[in-house]
């Protein structure tokens, strides 16, 4: 970190700020300018986090130097991780596929979706039981019924399962149905949230909130991190604009940031994105081409019968069709996407 | 709601979407233009949350024409409510002045800042026991034993007192600690939660999401409104945008947009929209000019020593000053501040 | 375009806005809803530019049905237009690139990179002459004396040239020596230079401002067409969010929301967007993945030496490869890219 | 300015930048952290503007010290600046109002305008003859025969003008006409714009730009200071954001943030920032009360009948109240508001 002087600070000013760093165990380096000093911190950051360091006198701002996440950021583990799921790896080679609707519905809804991922290449079969909806008078999810269904779904097709959890209660009742965890946008910054399925030691894909920086994102996967919990997968969602022409803005640039700054996996969601299904094909495209690690991809078995997000559901044939195309940008990108099922 | 046929849409599709309203209860009225058609629903758009018109033959889209929250609407409540706690009245003529530390340190400074903001004419204290920081290496809060040094100050200041709740388990804790909870904007859209705050009967003070809009913020009301908890006040603290001049943008315009669509009283939050203590006197004069019901500031009894947001907190003898500035302009407005402790 | 009335209006209000829209030459159609009537105006919209419908008593607001722009819409022209400047195609099955240093510095800079391009496989040399910079006193380009070798270095390499016009006056200098005006993105909505490279009846590469929508920018393309001048390519080159990562964020899903709207051909500027060249390759490989029909890429053949936007210009190695890595991702796409000079 | 090195970078790359940087004159402090070494950079920066640093082995990133701008900054000029029209004077004690309709229209619109205003207390005349409109299908204005009626109407009632330019074209025309220019948010990087009305010698209002930083607003007033024209009255008239309440978000911060950085007076448009009538009087009191220096509102003496904008012109009545009430709180916030008319 940087400490800036303001232009008219004094001597005994700058001699203060040393004190409390020096104090603090931390190193220093000043360097005078023609209009200002700048003052150079040497060490962990993480020690000055109780000093009101920008209210000292002559103080007029910090530069931040260095990224304040740890464990999740390239330094502390410099080759990407490959997570493993009961077998299935993300981040490594093969490109992973999630799938299935957006809120289940019933069981044969559930079966029919999952059928259908599974003969297309998926290798998670996603379905939420509990919505968070921003009307409460839209339809909230089934709960534990439902995730019943998305368990005996997810076993009779050989599918790994995902699910979004909510609360602390949410974790209790999916703990025994579901294999990872999905935290949604809306709690992208709910800490304690966080720290729960950090506790829980399932894996988890995190998404990143609508208003989140990638950097704010790194930090928040700490959160989980810091419990012990290394089994985090990204997903990028969309962020909030000004344009309205698509629900969310893919930010397809934060691929390739993710990669230089994170060992940790990312995966993008076009269809939360785009929110009509006219454009998760191009943006499932794009996705892999800049580098993800796999989609997850809302597919309804009847879109129109859909209770929730109807218009970017895709049927069970357009998800196929995707897959088929996903498989050949996969090799130009140095990837693979295998289909088991065929 | 409107339905927008695409151009080429058949007369059949037509009759086909309007025989699915029909079914459904509603109203319809069409009107053929000269490239499209056009039809308008009649009766509760609730009726056809379960129906995905967007994927009907013919159709382009849906166009809403009335919000879609209910309870925290004027048309629901024509006149302003005027929130009572204990005999202090948010919403009413009087603005309400809100102060304390961002983080609850010790016995000591929680009981310094009372006596501090009491003298300065504020009803309530606040201070946060569970914090909820970017990165989980800052500190974190006090918990319940913060709570109790609240609610000792508190009472013997005769404040009421406000903390932020983050979790069904810290609204148990804090429950019988204080007056009034708060949800932070980092979970202005945790629905769960909001269901929880409103079960739990407390008023709420009802932060906006940096990222949420005006109409989204009240739909999210609508979560803690619909539990039967009608003691809801908004808070205004700043959204995100491309500017970093200031940690957020004050959105000085939302305090007349609410008060024209929202019976709801809505206060502002100048020091998490500045971020920075110049910056909060301009902001808290203009947000009373502008028709806010009140404030929530940040006080530090020693700005230099604060554990949280240093930057952020303004000194008792600032924020002594600007509560009679507020009391000047808002008798221009036709309000007015007393100042009971003088 | 459909005229909401509020809740309380009366009958003689309606009547009087139905006579203002009769008496325009527009047909009208009334809706009446329980709590609100909407008013259908069927017919041209812009018989109505004059008069201000929101301010009759009774009017809530007016929801527009169609968009406003005509000629760069697709119910213009539902085909794709392809445009031919001298024989190079845009919009059509093959991909363009058009690539060169962000300013021409030197006769041998500028004939260095058109070497290295042409090599690669662009069909355009791009070179700016005339600099908008955000600060003036940065580098502000060789104006005429550079168009001059941007004129030899195409012609000397059989590149086409295109160059960025600031004013009526670079417009008249820069007529005579390229063959394509470049609009930067802060001059999108600069209304009268628009008109005047409408005029000029030169081809257009038209770049979207970082705070414009896709609606906006199509009606500001529809400046350059009502002039007459329908040889206009869109360049899609980030839009400015709360994310700092990269320059700018590319907003990938413009290039299907364009290609579904407008009939015009779009390319993508990954060099801007990025800001950083270690971003450029996966942002272009997404471009054209998501449907873009060429690219738009800062070469340098000495990056190091730059005087202007020096982290974002690629070498001739780099831009090489990844026009070898653009050529696969067309095929997949259903595109080509041919490098004639190989 | 600081450089800040790799974690792997070489001695020979710190001795290699630090050799660049005292070739170029300037003073070089090298700082070894735990795991960076950071160079910072003594002397003025501008003399790096031709080497890009940010390409040098071993460089990670550049972080800035020091705004980039001069002429507009607190540095150069510690003292607010006072513009001087005509003897009218604005970044003083006293607010200026300038008021009238966005296009003029017709002689006596003018002029019923201009007497109008007058006699609320506005000391200038707005008037658009060269509108700039999302469509081209819109209302343009008057140009040179609207400018002689805007002359006319501001002599007839002591009132100075002011008007947008958007072209040398424009400048030309307009010069003989008006006593200040106004630089309109679609062209505020418009920077060969800048210079001219720079050259022009007359005084600027200067319009913030809907996605423009006030650190890039500052830079682009430097464009026409750098011309020798310091009469620059900077406007604030909102950015653009994600919420569609207001057409565009005020940014009332930048009031102080403003007054803090640059000694140019800033006033306030909430006529373009509220898009709506109903908010501009909460706008306007707010703006004063956070220090600004004046406002500049759309009023028309008949708004029904106004050819542009007019959901967002207050009538003769609303302006003349809004004036009275601008008055009282400008005594509380230090200023007056005097109506020489009454």
């Amino acid at each position: 970190m940087i400490i800036v002087m303001k232009p008219g600070a004094r001597d005994s000013d700058i001699r203060e700020v040393s004190g409390v760093l020096e104090n603090a165990g931390l190193g220093v380096h000043i360097s005078k300018g023609m209009e200002r000093t700048i003052i150079g911190v040497i060490g962990d950051k993480r020690l000055l986090s109780s000093i009101p360091l920008e209210l000292m006198q002559g103080v007029d701002k910090l530069v931040p130097i260095m990224e304040s996440y740890k464990l999740a950021g390239r330094t502390f583990m410099p080759e990407p991780s490959v997570i493993d799921i009961k077998g299935v790896k993300i981040g490594g080679k093969e490109l992973i596929m999630m799938a299935g609707p957006c809120a289940i519905e019933s069981s044969e809804q559930i079966m029919a979706a999952a059928r259908a991922v599974k003969k297309a290449g998926a290798k998670f079969l996603r379905g939420g039981a509990f919505k968070p909806r921003t009307s409460p008078y839209s339809f909230q999810g089934l709960e534990e019924e439902g995730l019943k269904m998305l368990k005996e779904a997810g076993e009779a097709n050989e599918l790994l399962t995902v699910t979004e959890v909510i609360s602390e209660w949410s974790i209790e009742i999916a703990s025994s149905y579901v294999d990872m965890f999905q935290i949604g946008a809306r709690n992208s910054q709910n800490f304690h949230l966080l720290r729960e399925v950090g506790r829980s030691g399932k894996p988890v894909l995190f998404k990143r909130g609508s208003a989140t920086t990638i950097d704010e994102w790194l930090n928040a996967a700490e959160y989980i991190m810091s419990e012990g919990n290394y089994n985090v997968v990204l997903c990028e969602r969309g962020i909030r604009t000004f344009e309205t022409a698509t629900r969310n803005t893919l930010d397809i640039s934060c691929v390739p940031v993710v990669k230089e700054n994170s060992h940790l996996p990312i995966i993008v969601d076009p269809s939360h994105a785009a929110g009509k299904t006219q454009y998760i094909l191009a943006l499932s495209r794009a996705a892999i081409a800049a580098g993800a690690d796999g989609l997850i991809i809302e597919v309804h078995p009847s879109p129109k019968a859909a209770l929730s997000d109807a218009t970017q559901q895709l049927s069970p044939e357009a998800f196929s069709s995707l897959c088929k195309d996903i498989g050949k940008i996969a090799e130009i990108v140095g990837r693979e996407f295998k289909n088991d099922s065929e």
